[in-house]
């Protein structure tokens, strides 16, 4: 047996007894990629398993996540101080790093967490343009690596691909290289069973070079993956596997995807002349791939030598680091300062505009674009270049009309390191991103989701333009930050939180219409009211009896309200909430004196009622939307449900009785 | 000027005409496609304008929704009794039909709502399948007819283009024709600022047939148009066109997509030469337009003659109408009351499988299928042949791994008519799916989303196989139906009111795990209590002091809770509340009977606990999951998150004080 391929016969071993040993997993996939994986991890991968932070290391993605005991018994064997041996014994359970799908807080050397179909392979597009991105400032001394995926035929038919592969198509990512796992086997079957796809022919239709390999030959792998990288275009490497290879039983269908059963295992180790008990991995074996796993440290110390002597080594491991650079947050709270002073009428997707152009010349780490709404989001600035081959100098990124692509690719920019990215599309078709928005939550990516047109103030675009349930839909994803800001103050306050927070994905929802400063000079509301979450912006005049609380346009309809109010003796609190998640945040009696008990609380908000009993309590209101919206002009529309000061304060009155 | 030019030039001056007067909206599309539309509605569409709900018409579906006054036009010149010139000229403004975006309860001849782009051709796919399964019960002289899409590059570009047109090539559906509006232009600018795919490679490589054709020559898209009708495959028409053709100032740029300025609307009209004032099209065009329209009423009066004397009629109608039939609901009423008797202790996905095997064979109109989770959703039954090329008799569909793509078709399907559409997935990846799940509930199609797997009772998966703002989250959706069943029983009783429910979709959150039967004979618990949204499972032994409400798996939880409390003398109701929705549209009296102000109230549910103060109040308590899940086996889970009897019961008491 040749080195190579008992080095991947301990890959499969090792897979093959942590899911008998979990009773739960996927062997098949580790058993069917071991070859072609084990011929990356020792002649092509850039890494070195002592240094896994090193900036300019190669990015492996395994986007076919259910295979992850692939890479934790790569990561293992190269000799990363995690997983060991116990970790990997613990596959699946409760506290073990080795997770039934790879997770990238739980393991260095894991760059992304995979397991949604499709996803890895879009998050790897963002890595690759982080790394051209890098490039373009730091030169090929500095930053020169390249992203490898391991993709599976479900991340291929899954629509996210197409954006994916369109995207990197045309933006000539060539230092993208995506291994397909093409055995022919989905989980119901064949792939057969759902498609008759010419999956090479496509990647060619989208600019992609293509190259197939037999990936049980490790020589033809090496050929292939040497042929993909002197390519000028981003590659793909068709490499025709046998799912569950060495299982003369199930190997080669759909019964091999998951668990084998103790017998399986025992007859496959035999078929591949495995003699060693569970988790055994003979020493010569193991010490091939420690060697394998040191290919890279001389690399990673003469890139630690340049950096060092580049004069450049501070600035570029702050922005690896993520830091903003000095200045940046003062400059943002200069620019609210002088925003208050003169009370523009503008959309918060304006002051969204009017934010990036003051931060984008002060942040080049800022790496921003729309999904082909760059007119309506106001997502590029003055001075911003277009991100693309051969000049990746750019930071405005055209997506295409591509949301999930445009998000997951925020999301490997991110986890890259060095970028900080921004998007917009249409608050509305977050939905199409909604998927890859969880996973920059469950990352903690710093993602800066720029959601325009946030309600039915779109207008005459109709009810499939106009977020209704969004906003609150939003909210209730974990370690989201969702900002829906009043006003420019409130909107430049979102924007310096959204980077404050390093490891927190922000989603702000802004304005189509114009909306009147709510926020001026000498109203006492100084420093960013916005991390508060929520804050009186109106005390009650009269003696109080309801506090109203508003988002985004409606703190101006709450405003109104309360003047009819108090016109009628009723005195009435505003309470303007940008940030719920900050809010939450709050210590108790902030909250409580902000939102108190015994005083009646009107919640307002053009989207769903359900959600706010959180802050109203049993007796309270909340005037919302609960149908879809309609197409008209925007002010018909805010008459239409309800949402003008005058039938805001009859709806308080009458529920004061 | 030729007849033909002439009648497109009266939909690019309504086009024209209507965006002018409301000051919003698209003519560029509509200027562009004009052309080949009028070809296809002249000579080739097969539809009656007197009889618009024709069962055999062909269905027209504008995927470009945005171009919505290119189908206006066409339905108000070929003779529809709506929109009429009043409508149009009302376009985009409040109780006008003629909305922003195709609405299809707005409009006969709007076959589906249009507009969040890609939609429309995935929603075509299901027609064309519906048409097809339709077809292989009742045969080509009842059921033969086409779907026709207009799609433009942002359809193309989304990545559900990619699940639709891989899907529509495996299904062999050859009565699909897309209609591609090939202008080069998005709305940052030409395409080829963000895409250099070789659209029509793609579509051969999805198994399609591809045409190209200048869209501005009537005779050359005639011969495209029927060279893609004699094909054995779905057909790409690829027509060059213009956008905003005949503006010689915008025409051809991202200027022309949106509101042309009345100035430019004048050169348009004196190039194109259109002497005609706004909104005026001369007699003996519109003379030639209403005899286009009238070319379908002879094939409809000898279609229905066919029909008559097929001797199906009574069936077919009622099959289109969307009748179940006779002696269903009694099947699963009596299926309901056996497994009261049985009281077996299974996961619900399976009690839903036991639910298909009863109505598969009683309901020929169900059409179901998964999205290659076959055997862990649990969506085929028994007998269900496989629905696919040459034989479209099967009614099991294998979707393959395109979530997106399935739901969008299970819309096209039950607005199609005649099939009762049912699609399987993890509840997780409802998200991949959401952006249709909303168009469902926007155009109120009957479609019942089998998402299993719905809490951290996935076990190993981990953090992305766990759902667990999800169930919260489709409860946010306006018009949608959730239910989470929490045994056989409920789960049977579910699938009941979503079959009842003609126009609302509905979603079944399903456990992958065992659950105990909670509802047994002689519990007194009658009738489909479901239907009722939430009633009380169990009465407080002891003085009421909780009333304990949970869903799905967490009833078993609120049940074992509950033991606890009453064993410390602290009566507990327990509530079991599968579907909000239903419970929300109950009488007061009963809501407020079953969760009285005056007693302590709480929510068990394994999920995000925002939205659950609805129901629990101020003084309630609200036990669930605020963050994401992890790897383990789902009885560690429970235990890690507190969701067992005795950490509810220690919480409880601990909340009383």
């Amino acid at each position: 047996m040749s080195e190579m391929r008992a080095m991947a016969n301990a890959v499969r071993a090792l897979a093959m007894d942590a899911v008998v040993a979990a009773n739960s997993g996927h062997s098949g996939m580790p058993m069917g990629m071991a070859d072609a994986a084990t011929v990356l991890f020792t002649r092509y991968l850039k890494y070195d398993p002592a240094a896994p932070h090193w900036a300019d290391r190669d990015r492996f993605v395994l986007s076919a996540g259910h295979g992850s005991m692939l890479i934790y018994a790569l990561l293992h064997l190269t000799g990363y101080a995690r997983p060991t041996l116990d970790d990997i014994k613990a596959f699946r359970q409760l506290g073990s790093p080795c997770a039934g799908h790879p997770e990238v807080h739980e393991l260095e050397g894991v760059e992304t967490t995979t397991g949604p179909l499709g996803q890895g392979l879009a998050t790897a597009v963002g890595m690759a343009m982080a790394e051209r991105a890098l490039n373009s400032v730091y030169g090929d001394g500095l930053v020169d690596h390249r992203t490898w995926v391991v993709a599976g035929d479900g991340c291929l038919m899954e629509g996210i691909s197409h954006e994916a592969i369109g995207l990197a198509g045309h933006l000539q990512l060539r230092r993208l290289n995506v291994l397909w796992d093409d055995n022919g086997i989905s989980i119901d079957g064949p792939v057969s069973l759902s498609s008759n796809e010419d999956v090479r022919a496509r990647f060619v239709a989208a600019g992609w070079h293509v190259v197939s390999c037999d990936g049980h030959d490790s020589e033809a792998v090496a050929a292939a993956l040497a042929e993909a990288m002197a390519d000028a275009r981003p590659s793909l490497v068709a490499c025709k596997t046998t799912i569950g290879y060495g299982s003369a039983a199930k190997g080669g269908t759909a019964a091999a995807h998951g668990a084998l059963g103790a017998a399986d295992v025992e007859a496959v180790k035999a078929a591949l002349g495995w003699p060693h008990g569970a988790f055994e991995v003979p020493e010569d074996i193991r010490a091939s791939w420690r060697a394998a796993g040191g290919r890279g440290a001389a690399a990673r110390a003469e890139w630690e030598a340049r950096l060092a002597a580049s004069g450049k080594q501070q600035e570029f491991d702050a922005r690896m680091a993520g830091d903003l650079p000095a200045g940046a947050a003062d400059a943002l709270a200069s620019h609210a300062v002088q925003l208050r002073a003169d009370a523009p009428k503008v959309a918060t997707r304006k002051a969204s505009e009017m934010v990036l152009g003051v931060l984008n010349p002060l942040v080049p780490a800022l790496l921003g674009g729309s999904a082909d709404l760059t007119g309506s989001n106001f997502t590029r600035t003055g001075g911003q270049g277009v991100f693309g081959a051969p000049d990746y100098a750019g930071r405005h990124v055209h997506y295409g009309i591509r949301e999930f692509g445009m998000a997951a690719a925020m999301n490997g920019m991110a986890l890259h390191g060095g970028i900080i990215p921004y998007g917009g599309t249409f608050l509305v078709f977050s939905d199409y991103a909604r998927a890859a928005i969880r996973l920059s939550a469950i990352q903690t990516a710093r993602a800066v989701y720029v959601f325009t047109h946030d309600s039915i103030g779109v207008g005459e675009d109709g009810p499939t333009h106009q977020p209704i349930e969004h906003v609150m839909s939003l909210r209730l994803i974990p370690g989201l930050a969702v900002y829906r800001p009043a006003d420019a103050v409130e909107t430049a306050e979102a924007w310096a939180l959204a980077l404050e927070d390093a490891h927190r994905p922000s989603v702000l929802a802004l304005s189509r219409q114009n909306l009147p400063a709510v926020r001026r000079s000498g109203d006492g509301l100084d420093g960013n009211m916005t991390a508060r979450g929520a804050y009186r912006l109106k005390a009650a005049e009269a003696a109080r009896r309801v506090v109203l609380i508003g988002t985004g346009s409606e703190v101006e309809v709450t405003l109104a309200a309360a003047a009819v109010l108090e016109s009628r003796g009723i005195g009435a609190d505003v309470v303007s909430m940008p940030c719920w998640e900050r809010f939450a945040e709050q210590p108790l009696d902030y909250r409580r004196e902000l939102l108190p008990a015994n005083v009646t609380r009107v919640a307002v908000e053009a989207g769903v009622t359900l959600g706010w009993e959180r802050w109203t309590g049993d007796d309270g209101l909340v005037i919302g939307i609960d149908s879809f919206g309609a197409s008209g002009p925007a002010g018909d529309l805010y008459k239409h449900f309800g949402l003008t000061g005058d039938a805001v304060a009859a709806r308080v009155i009458a529920h004061l009785g």
